[in-house]
């Protein structure tokens, strides 16, 4: 069978695979789709060496049908639509033990730090699968795990209807985020600085701005009559934003950390004290946003056509990162060969 | 009458003042004792300089008994032992009309704002006094104030019975924190520098550390059984401290922010995301925060003779603050004069 593999030294190649049978509790997936992520380019780049171990068999953001399950394996059948929640946890850690599974002190992020979906048949543990309902597309099944993304920032911001959410990167996860959001109840502003894609997301029906036509602060201010935005979303993973997302959240506002910041970042700790403000991590998501999104893709609520780019063979995904690194593709789909 | 005065330039001078009658609305109180604290302290130094109208009597931890009562007023009665919440909101902005008025928006802090305690008479408005129930020390009820600050620190954070905290600075606002925390079910381990102030906080019956002694990750990992702190207090202003605060905490911990950090500081926002941490600022106090500060005050269960390092005169109180300086002194009181 064929697969993407990650060979270190940022190499990426097709290669040709073994394919092997599921073991006892697991699930084979005949793999259709696998949607490339800021996190694939990180490993692709050799930012990630550190952590993966080479030959690495990438990718997470999948959908495809069952093709064959392993001993004891009862609730799932031979052609089932299935995603997968891409997490295996521990269950003995503190972070476990405590209800937090999802963010588990060893956690095994599956395409990460163990063989991902990158691959025709790929071997997972059953309780990761997740049913896709009928009649939703392949293609638009494989933005659940992003949108799972979106849902469990959305839900750890608690956001209420009414409220006022500036997305700061209108990215992928940023146009999910800020479609999540609206779709709870808020108005959205998304902050964005490439004209292309801030012309996308107004076609979406978004308030977009551009900080460097119009101050941000003041724009936030006049927007909210003076209060501050409710929620701000830190999606850029710039350091410039992280400095200024706090002069846009009201008084008791909460900011969601979502972007990765690989180093320390100044914050305006002055204003947090000040404003009373809250700064949350959210990583990842429980089985409730991946619930949540599965429902949200087959409402058709995601944008799904929107976001998807492109669709590439597994022969072109090596030339599509240069894509995905321009900063201006939203979604690009790998179309795996495994099912249709 | 007398009182001290700030000049600006980081001069401060004893003065003679004329007094007063209270205004209808207000009331009259002869002051007893007014604590200095580290604002008082940014004030002297002229760091405020921007924000305070010059000259200025400063000083807002304070007791006494009320002396006069203007028009209107009927719920207090001359010889009232009273402390003062100091804080005067519009009750119009935003933060106000969500409820949030003592972090209002165009907030006047009686004795940064607006003249303080440091006077042997002071009229403020009636809605800013708190009773002190009889046979409460008058130079223990001056330490309501800070006490205030502190339960209200310890409220945000949402702190368990059975938690563990930590307090990074051991001054007198870290050890009420270690303190509150304590009362309210938690264990506490104070971070500190100091050698004479730690040996004072463990002779109260805290852990202590030294984090020059001892890896203070390893120390709280050893500590929590590999889980981390269920909430961090950042009392101490320090850069390096707030970058430490996140290797501290728990998954999904809280990292309360008591100390003023004059500039942005690196934040270790993988650690935020990564850990899913929340990070909150804390300042001033509700109400609610006063009350339960009067009780834990008048039940002893503060250990107010040794916070108190000293009682000086408004003569003498110009030359405290070089002690205070010193980062050594708990808290110092200026016998005011003008009720005992």
């Amino acid at each position: 069978m064929n697969g993407l593999v990650y060979e270190g030294n940022g190499t990426v190649s097709p290669t040709q695979l073994t394919a092997a049978s599921p073991a006892a509790g697991d699930v084979q997936i005949a793999v259709a789709y696998t949607g490339l992520c800021g996190t694939d380019l990180h490993i692709v780049h050799g930012s990630m060496d550190q952590r993966v171990r080479t030959p690495l068999v990438f990718g997470h953001e999948m959908s495809g049908t069952v093709s064959a399950v392993g001993e004891g394996v009862t609730d799932w059948q031979v052609g089932d639509a299935v995603t997968v929640m891409p997490l295996d946890w521990d269950g003995t850690c503190p972070a476990c033990l405590a209800g937090n599974q999802h963010i588990c002190q060893n956690l095994d992020f599956i395409g990460i730090d163990s063989p991902g979906s990158l691959q025709q048949l790929w071997n997972v543990p059953e309780r990761t699968l997740v049913r896709i309902p009928a009649g939703t597309p392949l293609d638009h099944a494989a933005l659940i795990e992003p949108v799972a993304v979106a849902v469990h920032d959305v839900r750890r911001s608690e956001l209420a209807p009414g409220d006022r959410a500036v997305v700061i990167g209108g990215g992928p996860i940023g146009l999910l985020i800020a479609t999540v959001a609206r779709h709870f109840g808020a108005d959205v502003l998304v902050i964005e600085l490439d004209e292309k894609r801030r012309a996308q997301i107004a076609d979406l029906g978004f308030a977009t701005l551009d900080p460097r036509e119009r101050d941000q602060k003041d724009a936030v201010d006049e927007w909210t009559g003076g209060a501050g935005a409710d929620v701000v979303f830190e999606v850029s993973g710039a350091a410039q934003a992280v400095l200024g997302a706090t002069d846009l959240a009201k008084v008791r506002g909460t900011i969601v950390v979502v972007a990765i910041h690989p180093t320390p970042r100044p914050l305006d700790l002055q204003r947090v004290f000040w404003r009373e403000l809250r700064i949350l991590g959210a990583r990842v998501y429980q089985r409730t946003d991946f619930e949540t999104a599965v429902e949200l893709i087959a409402a058709g609520v995601i944008p799904a056509d929107r976001l998807i780019s492109g669709i590439v063979s597994l022969d072109e995904a090596p030339a599509a990162f240069a894509e995905l690194e321009s900063g201006r593709a939203m979604k690009i789909l790998v179309d795996v060969g495994g099912a249709r």
